[in-house]
């Protein structure tokens, strides 16, 4: 076999000269590159696998990047990506100034919109077809979705707004039946009897006004091709089913679709991943949630567990395991899984709800309107909040604290290590009469001894660590080890106070009177944006008691935070161990000197 | 006619001694009751009068309250909380201290859910059903719903997940082809077609998996009882589709849906609207957005209008009358408003997309992943911003300043008065390189002269309304005029400095250095929270700049806000003309005695 095709293509110009009896061969040396580069430099492998049929067949048939092409999520788009001019930096993916695991506006003009978070290709691109078709330009719009994806609301919203244009909009339907975890729900079900043949083609797509064409085999590419072919032919709203294998061309990947959906460095020969170390880790966060709440619920009747699509990602599938009938996968659905909980707390349950920090976005008004303002005792397990390091701006879990703090009735809780987060598990299952949202990072923490008893965390309360003379130092969540280590790094340590405050909301205001009646000097620290924060909190709360220290806020600036790993992008945001140390011997010149 | 049947009508435990043929009496009455006292007390009106005959049959049928109702939005209600324990207190309705327009947890117990933005029943009464079969007990969980609700997303991702339950659930699509404006979208046209019987009745609800019976004609009380009764026996979720006539009893209200959806006072007995005062009114914020839209789209024709769902209510019918092609009702589906604006937006037009503040809630992930990570020139008008009166604590505007605010990239402008949004509007489709979010209240400001030449206004700039030697007063938006209406009250005018601020973001940095260079003491004034509003913004200023002045933050506590006047909110928030009066000569004291 030749095995130069991909190495002449750097734009899909160059792809388009190609005959389209060389596509396979195209494909199959694309898959080659995603698995030698994915196995060494990490990244999500299956999905573009799934897809790189389909992404050589769109841009071979459509005018790339004129034409504009939404791929949903984005993580299917190395393919993508590497077609696109980025074949010679693709090993970068993911890393510091290095090009992003998803589709980027100001990475390429061939990345027509921006993703990471699902279900929003439909919308953007029928803005782009209304707007092509006001300006009047002939032109195509092509969102490609995943099965899990379009059974979000924003995709119904999409569709249910194209069926009524004449807008050139193709939505393709990239059916795998999985997102990250299996595919959930009615429409999921539905889709697997269209592809049975047991539902009529007459379907849901057409009944919303879409050209309906499919299910076909989404890796033949002559049959893709002549499919595309007419499509372009075809006015209107358009819809393709195509159906996908995830993990294409790797067996293991194949086989085992959820721990090939980023399965970390692999063998890329052989597929296999390597072998477990004999050294004991401290637990995941998630580990911590997933293994606790399982503990709990086993003695508790009334807890329940939600978890939108994210159940390997939140570890809610031990207990969707252990206790089936009380773990729920609702399907990309934050939104409803936040008011399905406050629905079940209205009966006297006790709804853990699991959503990802960046993904609670999605449910802010069922958080207010649906829980806070009816004082609804859902708990909130916010996984993935701060810095979540290589998924970058679209996945950081930093607005959080900002937008959450504006909320009445809602506590806000932060644990310093898997022990807290244990405790304050252990605690709000005992009874509350207040929401509350418990939000913990991405990976591990730093205990490796983790399962111990359990102990009641009394609401409202702040810890003192260390205490000192000159600066106090005010931490939320796990970045107490980044004060902890700054500390260890100073000449006088005996200057250094450190409080866990623990809740950013309610605040501990006996502890912050004896904070700002004994120091100098106080430190704010969190992974979460400075505006609106828990550092403001502190401000006002000094302004309204008339304390007049210095207040020095750490945290995220006001701008979008890059992908990299999480101890660099800390150090760019001037809260890693070391700028708070030198944070504090500035703050100690100048109180000394000033 | 014997009309005593409602008077002896307290709970439903009452209407259910009645005789069947007993009821379309009861619902003349039911009727009356709304139409007499929504003429004088004014409040929802088509609504309710749409479901007289549903609401007698679900609690004839079912067991309320231990069976579970939730009216989905809560306009249509009147009828309901009529007949569970209300009526005598009905009159007090969307009043200060009296009851809730809406149907209200803390209110009665036959109010299972709190509601007022839409979409949520489906999703808490599946929460309902799903708990009441672990608890294993044996009730019904009711969700009505109407076709303007049904269509938004977070009903699609509540009916997706029931369809894979065996939940004792029963939605009830009340379809009446209207929200508060005529519904749109492919779902609508598909019920149309379904209602005409041109569409088939294996549809989309059956191939959600509910049991579907319908269409049955939702004012014929003898037919709804026997299917509700005949659903009774039926397990797992189904689904009724019930046509109705919006405004139905009253001619005039059938006639003119929208117009009647909430009328104000009118005639009860012949359903006339008050003849349109001569006075000259200075106009509605609202339509100083809907009449300016239109003057700057006839010249620019990269300008378009989006509204989920509120034409009337944001005046964007003006434009969708005179430009259609450029004004675009996308339904109940702020989600997919947002993300539709930022695909419009990259190609080069300058979309206005109008949401009420507290509907901006339901897309707030949607404003910052889609819009302001990607730094798209988008144009948010949050109309119904700050206290927005009657409808209460679900539909307050108060939370935008916080939940913006933490957001890089996003202008944040409040006006002060009609020429400074209509400036602001001006001066933005001029040509931006971000997206601006510009939020102004319900009702009406003070100038009736209001149609002058445009000007630009300079991006992060305030502005000084006039000067003093004490204290200075920074306000936002239009509570400019309760601060000049305190300084009238004063009796050393010459004490206060009053500074317009105009931009919540960027702030004016030059002038805060001015104003904290010059005065004895700030006070900030806002109608939003305190808690990471402006006020904040301003502390952090003070602190980043070693300014150590008293620093008094005016605005929402953090409490959710009940229902009354906007006056008398402001009154009990202590941020009216009074408040803020007592408030500077209170300062005034301390700064000269102090």
């Amino acid at each position: 076999m030749n095995k130069s095709l991909l190495k002449h293509i750097n734009l899909p110009k160059d792809l388009r000269l190609l005959q389209q009896e060389d596509l396979p061969q195209l494909a199959q040396e694309l898959r080659e590159i995603i698995i030698n580069i994915v196995a060494t430099k990490e990244g999500h492998l299956g999905a573009s696998l799934g897809v790189v049929e389909l992404t050589i067949a769109l841009h071979y048939v459509f005018n790339t990047p004129d034409d504009e092409l939404i791929w949903d999520v984005g993580h299917q788009a190395y393919g993508h990506k590497i077609l696109t001019g980025r074949k010679d930096i693709f090993e970068s993916n993911r890393q510091l100034n290095g090009i992003s695991g998803f589709p980027k506006r100001n990475e390429s003009v061939y990345d027509s919109f921006g993703v990471g978070h699902s279900s929003t290709s439909i919308s953007a691109a029928l803005g782009m077809a209304i707007a092509s078709q006001l300006k009047g330009k002939d032109k195509h719009h092509i969102a490609v979705i995943g099965d899990a994806s379009i059974a979000s609301g924003m995709a119904f919203e999409g569709l249910n707004h194209a069926g009524v244009t004449n807008a050139n909009l193709l939505v393709i339907l990239n059916d795998n039946a999985i997102g990250i975890d299996p595919s959930v729900g009615a429409l999921k079900q539905y889709l697997t009897n269209v592809k049975k043949g047991t539902e009529k083609q007459d379907n849901i797509f057409e009944a919303l006004n879409f050209n309906y064409s499919g299910p076909i085999d989404g890796h033949n590419l002559p049959l893709l091709l002549s499919e595309l072919k007419r499509l372009k032919t075809v006015t209107g709203p358009k819809f393709l089913h195509i159906i996908t294998t995830k993990g294409k061309g790797l067996k293991q990947a194949e086989l085992d679709q959820v721990k090939y959906h980023a399965p970390g460095k692999f063998n890329a020969k052989t597929g296999e991943l390597p072998l477990k170390s004999n050294i004991k880790l401290a637990p995941k966060f998630q580990d911590v949630f997933g293994e606790t709440i399982v503990e709990l619920a086993l003695k508790n009747k009334n807890i329940v567990g939600i978890t939108p699509a994210m159940p390997t990602g939140s570890s809610l599938k031990y207990m969707m395991e252990t206790i089936p009938n009380r773990a729920f996968d609702v399907g990309i659905a934050e939104q409803h899984a936040v008011t399905l909980a406050a629905g079940m707390a209205t009966q006297g349950l006790i709804p853990f709800c699991n959503i990802y920090s960046t993904f609670l976005q999605r449910a802010y008004d069922q958080v207010i309107h649906d829980v806070a303002l009816q004082n609804l005792p859902v708990i909130f397990c916010l996984d993935r909040a701060g810095l979540v390091g290589e998924d970058g701006a679209t996945h950081h879990g930093v607005f959080d604290l900002a937008y959450l703090n504006c909320i009445p009735n809602l506590v806000i809780f932060a644990p310093s290590n898997a022990i807290a987060l244990r405790n304050i598990m252990y605690t709000v299952q005992l009874g509350i009469d207040f929401p509350i949202a418990v939000r913990y990072p991405r990976g591990r923490g730093h205990l490796l001894n983790w399962k111990v008893p359990f102990e009641t965390i009394k609401i409202g309360k702040g810890i003192c660590i260390q205490q000192g003379t000159d600066i106090a130092i005010l931490s939320i969540g796990t970045l107490a080890k980044n004060v902890a280590d700054a500390i260890k790094l100073l000449d006088h340590k005996e200057a250094v106070g450190h409080y866990d405050m623990q809740f950013i909301k309610p605040l501990d205001d006996v502890l912050l009177h004896e904070i700002f009646s004994s120091y100098k000097a106080v430190i704010t620290i969190e992974d979460g944006t400075i505006v609106g924060g828990f550092g403001t909190s502190i401000l006002a709360f000094a302004n309204t008691h008339n304390y007049k220290q210095s207040v020095t806020n750490l945290g995220i600036d006001d701008n979008f935070v890059s992908h990299g790993t999480i101890e660099q992008l800390q150090q760019l945001q001037q809260f890693d161990a070391v700028a708070i140390k030198n944070k504090i011997v500035e703050l100690l010149f100048v109180l000394n000197n000033g």
